[in-house]
């Protein structure tokens, strides 16, 4: 197994707004840029009440790059109606990202409890195809985020790395890729097999990092910054890496527990446990 | 897709111990077999102080088959000393359940915080196998229970279906199949071709039914009762009893909500849920 080296600069560092998430995005992005990090995911409740061009040059003037909004996705829906609506909402998304500047939209596909998923995969291959043209458009791309199995019931009927690819093939558009989480795939059997298979689709398009907690107390908002948990993060890169990757490795943790704490502070650990861990 | 039919008697539903866990195995086994409940699955931590021969001859006194002893298993371990521990109190376990007259053991395999996947999933084939001549002596099989994905990092480094086919087709053993529970596997999007494949391996031994709530609460202790989530239930069944498969529909349910009810309104309500849901 080869390991990736250590990350001693911060060139690659992004961090997302809902990790520092008590900072308004202009406090975030200011302090983001002082400490060194590079790179912001935006996250669209962050957006709330701004302008959106005018909020992505303030970005740009500290010196951050913008590499993603976050989220599109939510398209399987009961009825046609509700999966219209949902469109809708993703061209808004588009339309924001390309407002912003930012090239990329994130999505969590989405799942309706009860609704069978085979169905529900259906309704997001139809609804991601539907979106091309708006994305061809707006210069802006699409990473379909496999989301662990533990949010199949409602969040994401793409659960794995595998189903992900799939789909990138079905689609065979270079505007649809894979943002690959370690959370939500580390402990996929054929996770090293499947990161090359997306590298060779040219389909990986974001990385995002954080850890995976003993115990784990929530579903949702319990995950670990880098080193406080079992994820073999250099392991991973290492596989990310050996398809030619060389994009924003993005700190996105969603934790009440580390929302609590003194922000800088926070950041601070953050940028060590990058350099120590990713 | 074809669905399977309903089941207005109780001929083939068993309920584990830990499913009513405040009733004493005594209490449990007197209770379920006036319920109509056919078959019991016997957790380790319910046999505490008992005569094991003593208390399987009044289990079978009721008129109620004793399906399987849970739990064995948790062989990774970081030391060779600690995976002799575990490998001798898996011996244990088999001496317990011929002791009790119960003709399987459930093995939630195990898994090392941060020890590498890889690593945890060939100590557990290394463990199964040391345990195969005991099993054979005994007249007690093991079955391989593929855990969720969220247990990987403390508790199971098995996964999926298609891991613990994987493993039993490696062991090569009459003694090893596979214990599935719709609660681990439900989201699998290979899971029909490899419950079809477990059946022609003759390596489905158990089913466990239960349901997934949304929101889930708790990563262990939230599960739902039958009808109250979103398992397609009665299409896993279908796929199950396709490979042939006639054994027990076992009611196995973690639940704190469920555990401070009243155990003899929450039986009726199980099979109720069974003739309805399963």
């Amino acid at each position: 197994m080869s390991h990736a080296l250590p990350l001693p600069d911060l060139d690659r560092l992004c961090v997302h707004t809902i990790t520092t998430r008590p900072w308004p995005i202009e406090v975030a992005s200011e302090r983001f840029a002082k400490a060194g990090v590079k790179g912001i995911t935006v996250w669209r409740d962050a957006l709330t009440g701004r302008d959106l061009a005018r909020t992505g040059q303030l970005i740009r003037d500290q010196g951050l790059s913008i590499v993603s909004l976050c989220r599109g996705g939510f398209f399987p829906a009961r009825t046609a109606g509700e999966r219209t609506k949902a469109l809708d909402d993703n061209r808004l998304a588009i339309a924001e990202a390309q407002a912003l500047g930012a090239p990329l939209i994130v999505l969590v596909c989405g799942a309706v409890p009860g609704q069978p998923l085979a169905e529900s995969r259906k309704q997001i291959r139809d609804g991601i195809a539907a979106l091309l043209p708006e994305c061809r458009a707006a210069g802006v791309k699409l990473a379909i985020e496999p989301l662990h199995p533990m949010y199949a019931d409602s969040r994401s009927a793409i659960n794995t790395l595998g189903q992900a690819n799939d789909l990138c093939e079905a689609l065979a558009s270079d505007c649809v890729g894979v943002a690959l989480d370690v959370y939500h795939v580390w402990w996929d059997p054929a996770l090293e097999q499947e990161i090359a298979r997306c590298g060779r689709q040219n389909a990986l398009f974001a990385y995002h990092v954080s850890d995976w907690r003993t115990p784990t107390l929530d579903l949702l908002n319990d995950r670990g910054l880098m080193g406080e948990g079992c994820i073999p993060l250099r392991q991973l890169r290492a596989w990310v890496e050996a398809t030619g990757y060389r994009g924003f490795n993005e700190v996105e943790i969603f934790s009440s527990r580390c929302w609590a704490q003194d922000q800088s502070d926070y950041l601070a650990r953050i940028i060590q446990a990058y350099r120590d861990y990713v």
